[in-house]
C-alpha cells in the first residue's frame, strides 16, 4: 500500500482528457498537490492508503474552471449603474469610482472577494488583467487561487502609473519577480488596440518574447473598435497586432465579438487564442462572438467572465452554459458547441491559452491537483442521463461541493466555521468600499 | 393590536407595484392566504401580533416568479440527447422516450419533480401545457404550486386523445371542471398553427370565448413555422390567428421569436401577450425574440422556462436575466429591457397573460401571499449598490431562501427534514422514470 495524501472517490470523473470521457466510480490519488493517479475507485482502494479519503457518490468530479478573463477587484463596483447607456456607464459610475478608490488595497480587498466568489463557483485559475497586479495576485492567492497576472500597459495615467514607460517598466518587474511562480504566472497586459500606441504595443510583443508570457489583451470587442481602427490605422485590430508583432500563439485575445473570417483564418494560423466573455458581451451590448466560426477554424478558445460590472456573475459554470447555448442560436445549429467542446473550453482551452496545459487544465497525473466536485443529486439535476450534459445544461454554481487547488481544500459547501468566518470577512470588506463608493 | 398569521419583515421588498419601488425595512402581513399590508417594520411590529414572525435583516422579498410556460413533466426527459439535430432529438430521443411512458403517472410525478425544482428556484406559479392536464395540477400541487394549466389540442394522437374531437372534449371538461378553483386555473392550449387545423383553432377560439380562459399556444417560434405558414395557409401565423379568432387578449403567444413588425403592432392592437423563453430558443437554435420590439409596441411581455428538455433548468431568475441581456445585445442598446421592467415581466406581466393579476403577480394588499426571500448577503452578491439590479444580474436561484404560496412555506433552504424527505422521494422517482427509458 503506498501512502498518499488525499483519495477522491466520485461516481462520475470528467477528466476532460482524453475528451469526452466519463468515469464512472473511479478515483484521484493525490500527493504533494498533484495528482498521481486515475483509476478504478476499487483498485485505488487496494493501492493506496490516503491520509484522507472522501467518498462522493452522487457527484461528478472534474478540472477546476480556468476563468480567462477577470477583472477581480471590480466586484467592488458590481451593480454600479445597470442599464445606463456605454459611455455613461462608463464615465458617470465606473471611470468616476476606480478613480477614487483605486489603491493597492482596492485592488487586493476587491481580489480577495472575487477570490472567494470563484472558489465557491469551482474556477481554480484564474487570469486578471488590472492595475496594480501584485495587489490582485495577493488577493487571489489569498483566497487560494490559482492566477496568471497582466503586467497592465494602457495609454492613460492611472494611480498604477503615469506614462507608457512607466506601465511597461512596471510590467517588466512583475513578470521577472514572478518568472518561476508556481501559483502566480504573469502575463504582460496591452489594454486594447484602441488605447495602446504602436510604439507601446511593440514593446508588449518585446516582453512577451524575451520573458516568454502571453499576451492578455481586449481585441475586437466592439464595432466602433474596427471602424476606428480602419480610420486611424487603415486596417483592422488584427492585422495592426500582426505587424506589431504580437499575433501568435502567445496572444490570448478576448472578446473577438467582431472577428471577421479573415481574422479567425489569420489568429488560426498564428496559434493564437480567444477567450469568450458572452456575458459581458451581451450586457454591454457588444455583440455575438462567432464561436462555431472559431472552432470550426481550429482556434483554442478560452472562457471568461470579465469584471463583475460587466456581468455581474464570476460563474464560470454559467458562462459556459450560455456560450454553448448562443452559439447555437448564432450559427443556428444546434448541434455547434457540444457539451464536451464546451467543458474543453472552459478548463484546458484556458490552460493552453495560458500555456499552462503541462500543468493545469485536466484531471492527468502529474499536474496540479485542481479538482472540483459538482453533486448532481439535487432535484434540478434529476435524471441523469448524461453526467456532461447534466453538468453544464442543468447544474448551477452551487452544486459545486469542493474546490481544491494543489490538493488543498479552498471551498466547502456547507455551514463549515471557515466559511463563515470567510464570509463576515467578505462582507465588512464588501461594505468598507461600499461606504466609500 | 391586530392577530395575523404571518409577518415578513425584510431589509428590502420589491413589491413590482408600484413599478421601480424598492421598500426598505418593510414588513408583509399576511392573515388566511392574503396579503393585507404593506409598511413600515417598526409600524408593523406596533400595529400586528403575528403567529410568525419572520426577520430577513439581507434580505430582498418580491412576488413568486410566474413561469408562463413550462411543459413540467418533461423534468423526466432532461438530459436527452444533447446537443443532436433539431429534428433526431425529436423523432430519436424526446419522441419516442414519451410514447413509452406517457401516463398519468408520468405526467403526475414528472410535474411534481418539476414542482419541487420551481419552488426552491422561488417560482410560485406555473402554466402548463402538456398531456394529461389533471395530472400535472396534481403533481404540481402537491408540490405547493399555483398553476395554470392547458387543456390541449393536438392534431396528432396521444396516450391522452386520439382525435382532435376526443382533444377538444377533454379540455372543455377539464376547463369546466376547474372554473372556480383558486389553485388550479385552466386554460385552452391549441399547440402551435402547424399542429392545429382551422376547425379546430376556431372551436378553442369558441371554448375560449365561452369559459373566459387564456389560450395558451406556441406562436412563431421558428423560421419554418412561418414560410410553411406562408406556403400552406398563404398568410403569416399572426394573420391566420386573428381570422380564426385567436388574435385577442387572452392569447399568449409563446416563444414569438420571428414576428415581424406587423406581428407585433397587430398583437398590440389586440392586446395580445408574448411569452419570452430565451434558453429554449437559443438551445434548439430558433433564434432572438425582439424583445425590445415587444416591450416599445407596448405587447404585455412574460417569462417562461419551457420544458426541461429544451432548457435544461426551470430556473426563472436566471431566464430573466438572459431576456435582459440578450434584449441589449439583439438592440445594440444597453438601455434595452433594463431591470424593473424584466422583472415586471417575470411576476406581474406573467400574472396579466393568465389575466391572474389581480390575484397574483405584485406585493399589494388583497392579492394572495405567494411571496419569495432572497439573501443577498452572500460573498457572490456584495456589495449591494442597487439591490432591484443585484438580484436580476448577480443573485444565483439558489440566494432563494423562502417560497410561500397563499402564506404557506413551500420551500425553505436548508437543512430541514422536510426537504431532505422531499429530495429522497424525488430521488426515487427519478430513478424509477430513468430505468424505464
Amino acid at each position: 500500500m503506498r501512502k498518499v495524501d488525499t483519495l477522491i472517490e466520485s461516481r462520475w470523473i470528467l477528466p476532460i482528457v482524453p475528451k469526452g470521457t466519463v468515469l464512472h466510480h473511479h478515483a484521484i490519488a493525490v500527493e504533494n498537490g498533484r495528482i498521481i493517479d486515475v483509476l478504478p475507485a476499487a483498485e485505488a482502494q487496494a493501492r493506496y492508503e490516503a491520509i484522507e479519503r472522501v467518498e462522493l457518490p452522487n457527484s461528478i468530479v472534474m478540472p477546476g474552471f480556468v476563468n480567462l478573463h477577470a477583472h477581480a477587484a471590480m466586484n467592488l463596483v458590481r451593480g454600479l449603474g445597470a442599464d445606463l447607456p456605454l459611455m455613461d456607464w462608463l464615465t458617470q459610475k465606473i471611470w468616476p469610482a476606480e478613480g477614487k478608490l483605486m489603491s493597492p488595497d482596492f485592488v487586493r480587498e476587491g481580489s480577495y472577494l472575487a477570490g472567494l466568489e470563484m472558489a465557491a463557483g469551482g474556477i481554480t485559475t484564474a487570469s486578471d488583467h488590472y492595475f496594480f497586479p501584485e495587489d490582485a495576485a495577493s488577493g487571489l492567492r489569498e483566497a487560494g487561487l490559482r492566477c496568471a497576472v497582466a503586467g497592465i500597459v494602457i495609454g492613460f495615467p492611472s494611480a498604477w502609473a503615469k506614462s507608457d514607460e512607466e506601465y511597461l517598466e512596471k510590467a517588466e518587474a512583475f513578470i521577472e519577480a514572478h518568472r518561476n511562480d508556481a501559483w502566480v504566472r504573469p502575463t504582460i497586459g496591452p489594454h486594447a488596440p484602441y488605447t495602446v500606441s504602436d510604439h507601446s504595443l511593440e514593446k508588449c510583443a518585446e516582453i512577451s518574447d524575451r520573458f516568454d508570457v502571453p499576451i492578455h489583451m481586449h481585441v475586437n470587442e466592439t464595432a466602433v473598435e474596427v471602424s476606428e481602427s480602419l480610420r486611424d490605422h487603415g486596417m483592422r485590430p488584427i492585422e495592426r497586432l500582426k505587424r506589431l508583432g504580437l499575433l501568435n500563439s502567445k496572444l490570448v485575445a478576448v472578446h473577438s465579438v467582431h472577428a471577421n473570417a479573415s481574422d479567425i483564418a489569420a489568429m488560426a494560423e498564428a496559434g493564437a487564442s480567444m477567450c469568450h466573455c458572452p456575458c459581458s458581451n451581451l450586457k454591454l451590448a457588444s455583440g455575438f462572438a462567432p464561436i462555431a466560426e472559431f472552432f470550426k477554424a481550429g482556434v483554442n478558445v478560452g472562457i471568461g467572465t470579465d469584471g463583475a460590472a460587466s456581468n455581474d456573475k464570476l460563474d464560470m459554470l454559467g458562462e459556459t452554459r450560455l456560450a454553448a447555448m448562443l452559439a447555437k442560436a448564432v450559427a443556428s445549429d444546434t448541434t455547434a458547441a457540444p457539451v464536451h467542446d464546451m467543458l474543453e473550453a472552459a478548463t484546458l482551452g484556458g490552460a493552453r491559452a495560458l500555456h499552462w496545459d503541462d500543468e493545469i487544465g485536466s484531471i492527468e497525473a502529474g499536474k496540479f491537483a485542481d479538482v472540483i466536485a459538482l453533486d448532481l443529486s439535487g432535484v434540478e439535476c434529476l435524471p441523469v442521463q448524461d453526467p456532461a450534459a447534466q453538468l453544464l445544461y442543468a447544474a448551477d454554481r452551487t452544486c459545486v461541493t469542493h474546490t481544491w487547488t494543489a490538493g488543498r481544500l479552498i471551498y466547502s459547501r456547507g455551514d463549515s466555521p471557515a466559511i463563515a468566518s470567510q464570509c463576515e470577512k467578505a462582507l465588512k470588506i464588501a461594505r468598507k468600499w461600499q461606504n466609500r463608493i
